[in-house]
């Protein structure tokens, strides 16, 4: 099978978004909404009805008039035909937080999964918070320490995602739980996947699998790896508990209105106040 | 004033080194003692007495046979000929943890700091675990949020420090706090200095301002903002609760063994497995 290209955007967000009148992450999310429907999947918590209610509400209030509740908390569910018309022609469907391993094992491969699919080949958004975030990649992070470096013989915890997006693994709560030796060991296993730690509050906005621009409160940290010129974690038989070596990673951090080019792995430099302002660029010389 | 060369050597410790029997950052500590006087420095803590107490009898158990107490609880007392006296021909000198401003600003240039300046200028060790390593540099850390990634407006806690090592802002308990974005607003302020993250029970060990060597189970992050291509610090007038946007810095994760060129800012790739049991590096094909 080919690998199509993916016309439609996702909303990638570190959790913690806030709900109050600083909710500008959220209205990201309703503004892709437009006067589409939008779908609450809430199928990561513990907790549907109480967090359906809760979004529910945010978005009406945000100016969506379409919404919908897909609630899935066993896999039969995900294949009945009510749960599939809950999605279909949907404009956003959005993945609240939880557990990223139930929204995985419970429409993976599903015909509610093959619906998600089709309104993203078709240019609809896909967007998640938290455990909705990181179940975006190919594979995903589902345990591992923060507040901890990597060791070369640590396994990180980690199972295949929905695989919205390719060549990527993606950190949420960043900075909040000091996650960077977590997302360090997960580049560093393969650095062909770009690394994304991030901070509460603060989403992605990806288009086409090409560029993604940052908005909300906090930073987003880009690791890659593809500059480094060592590792050690090829020689993890000889000395499991050595900590991991990592030489020669670039490292951005990007805050709101920054966009990064996934293609060729540059963010673009903004224009400077003054370019801004449409004043000439030349200073006068006294 | 010329800077003169500086043959000593420094202990920079990232704070919570074991006193058990897996102790090998005090074993560097009290190796470079060897036969000579290692004073214990207790200026910083709350408690000297205890503190001294406890560093007395591990150094001890260590082999250390010439052990001294510097006491200083006031500024009068760095100016006294018997704390002087207590200092003078120390082959190391250990800071403890602490409070980094009661070291600067009751040894700040007293002839209690001059004979510390002696020392290390004749060849000595100067050595200091979490207050008793930011003090090391010419700019230290003092204050600052953990789990939180700097904003542009956002005043970092620096004060002078002790002005041991040139070019370098230290931090330490690096992941166990979640630093990152603490460190990385510290270089971007200035990428003349370069940031190094010390893990909790690690240390990096300075010869002659030039090169540096790991020691100890964590790891140590070398921050090399020099290579950056953009930093939105110098907008701060414009939004003061801006996240800080840092492109293009070059990220180091070393552990144990590893080495650091201080001059070219380069880590030096170690020789492969195979190299070091001294095979030949060619595999046989089948």
């Amino acid at each position: 099978m080919s690998k199509k290209k993916q016309p439609g955007t996702l909303i990638i967000i570190g959790g913690g978004e806030r709900k109050d009148d600083q909710r500008r992450v959220l209205a990201e999310v309703a503004k892709h909404a437009g006067t589409g429907k939008l779908v609450v999947a809430t199928v990561a918590t513990e907790n549907p009805d109480e967090t359906w209610e809760e979004y529910r509400q945010i978005f009406k209030e945000l100016g969506v008039r379409r919404l919908e509740h897909l609630d899935v908390r066993f896999r039969e569910q995900a294949k009945s035909e009510d749960r599939v018309k809950a999605m279909a022609g949907a404009s956003v469907v959005f993945f609240t937080g939880g557990d990223q391993l139930k929204i995985t094992s419970q429409l993976g491969d599903s015909p509610v999964y093959q619906t998600l699919e089709e309104i993203y080949a078709h240019g609809g958004t896909i967007a998640g918070t938290s455990a909705g975030a990181s179940v975006m990649s190919e594979t995903m992070l589902i345990a591992g320490d923060g507040e901890k470096s990597h060791q070369v013989g640590q396994l990180l915890g980690m199972a295949p995602g929905l695989g919205l997006i390719h060549n990527m693994v993606i950190d949420q709560h960043f900075a909040e739980r000091g996650r960077l030796g977590r997302l360090l060991g997960a580049v560093a296993q393969n650095p062909r996947q770009i690394g994304i730690g991030l901070d509460e509050n603060t989403a992605i906005v990806v288009h086409d699998q090409e560029s993604f621009d940052v908005v909300g409160a906090g930073a987003v940290y880009v690791i890659d790896g593809s500059t480094s010129s060592y590792s050690n974690l090829g020689e993890r038989e000889q000395e499991r508990e050595k900590t991991m070596s990592l030489f020669d990673v670039k490292l951005h951090v990007l805050s709101e209105g920054n966009r990064f080019n996934l293609r060729d792995r540059r963010p673009e430099i903004p224009p400077r106040p003054e370019e801004k302002a449409g004043k000439p660029v030349a200073e006068k010389v006294a």
